[in-house]
């Protein structure tokens, strides 16, 4: 867990918007690697996240959007996926036209689209970062969240390269990877690797009978994890996503169906095939 | 974890037939515990898990059954499901009649049918705990792997009450919690709180693209790493269990479709309803 220090701040004033789990890890390295002159956060209108200035992840807390976003150089929106477009649209009025705003919301492309139409001269950079989890709030946040995960950038045409390699930087600067691809690509890419595991994660815990949860072992509480998630949160990413969300599901249903036919007729071979082929990707990932 | 130490040894000779991980575990607990005077293991015909010795999991490694299992007065079969009816009978002709003969399969209902028709004065009581992992091998074993898990214990109608009440001791000795059903009822409900969860991790996994994997985080990880357990082994686990599972697996996918009925839609009212009813369940177990 090295924290590369920067001998000069590389943002003179930074701010997050949503100061959760993963906006508090943000803030936390930005601090940690004083790679920021100063890290504001935002919350809900009205709302300042005064809580985690105690825990160190921001410098200080702001009531308002605007005023918090006013000549700042980075601003980083860790709101719900439905809220970012609008947020960004504030911050852009207010922010330094050379500076960088981006996001960490789980669908991409119809937040790019939507910035690109009502705020075209947002310096705006969409990214998704792969990390988080289950537990929620800045509480939960860590200097290391970060650390070797992958964050997810999606320039679109109209994104000029030197903000791209910003933008990469700023990552990279909290010590994760980077991965460029399309808007669209990333959208469906997740759907198959994020969204989809969570439906069927929940839908797996709701099939349960709930007097055979005390039958349950440590299978059935890593299959089924991610559907802690928060639902509204949730809901929104799947509205966002939702034509490759349902291509995923279809895919996957199919694939369900081979299994219901190897139960039905107990061809034992073609189950062991079937177990096989399961095991053989996952562990092309280890654990 | 507290290890409670017997004064004197419950058992004068136990054998473990198959140490790998849950078989080692109960060794070192057994030995840990003083629970008996010999703990010896046995490996596949002619192959003594000598290793084992050396991690203090079994005092010493045989390397046939019917020569561990003499004069025995407790044997735990810790092997592939469709192996244990074979492996109690032979425990069976050379054990001491009023011995205590359990095993660990994941399944219950064909395991103990066939042990009452073909070795109907075997000492045999059906156990099932729920603990275990992905990491298999007694070199990933524990001497506080059953600590606080639970073990099903399936008596048949046939089942004397003195050899049920010796069984509960046993597994509440390694500090255990047990609870009894009958053998079917035992399949019935882990096919859903178990086999499910393996066949939908499983079909997740395969249904990933490989070129993906790289774009994975840590939901999808954790949704499918059951799916890195032994196919063969599940294999067998679902040929006993074929209808319970085929069963379960049909009522997920009914859940399913609802979800794709939502998605297709758009309606996200709906989602967010299907996202909560999983997280309600889920939230219901904590961690």
């Amino acid at each position: 867990m090295e924290q590369v220090s920067s001998p000069q701040p590389i943002w003179e004033k930074a701010v997050i918007v949503g100061v959760g789990l993963l906006g508090g890890s943000i803030g936390l390295a930005l601090r940690g690697g004083r790679l920021a002159r100063e890290v504001i956060g935002v919350g809900r209108p009205g709302k300042p996240p005064t809580g985690a200035v105690a825990t160190g992840a921001i410098d200080r807390a702001e009531a308002e959007l605007v005023v918090a976003a006013h000549d700042a150089d980075l601003v980083i929106c860790c709101a719900p996926v439905q809220q970012i477009p609008e947020l960004v649209a504030q911050c852009a009025r207010v922010m330094r036209p050379d500076g960088l705003v981006t996001d960490v919301g789980s669908t991409k492309r119809t937040i790019v689209e939507q910035i690109e139409r009502t705020a075209p001269t947002a310096p705006f950079v969409g990214s998704h970062p792969l990390a988080g989890g289950t537990a929620s709030g800045y509480e939960h946040a860590r200097v290391d969240l970060l650390n070797g995960s992958l964050v997810i950038i999606t320039p679109s045409q109209h994104t000029p390269p030197e903000r791209l390699a910003r933008t990469e930087k700023l990552w990279q600067s909290l010590q994760a990877q980077t991965h460029c691809m399309p808007p669209a690509d990333h959208d469906a890419a997740l759907a198959q690797t994020s969204h989809l595991p969570h439906i069927v994660a929940s839908a797996l815990a709701a099939a349960t009978s709930p007097e055979l949860l005390p039958l349950t072992g440590p299978g059935w509480k890593g299959t089924t994890r991610v559907a802690k998630g928060n639902a509204k949160l949730w809901r929104q990413i799947l509205e966002e996503n939702r034509l490759p969300a349902l291509q995923a599901l279809e895919n996957f249903a199919k694939m369900l169906e081979h299994w219901r036919l190897a139960l039905e007729s107990g061809d034992g071979e073609r189950l062991e095939q079937l177990l096989e082929a399961g095991k053989a990707t996952r562990d092309a990932l280890g654990s």
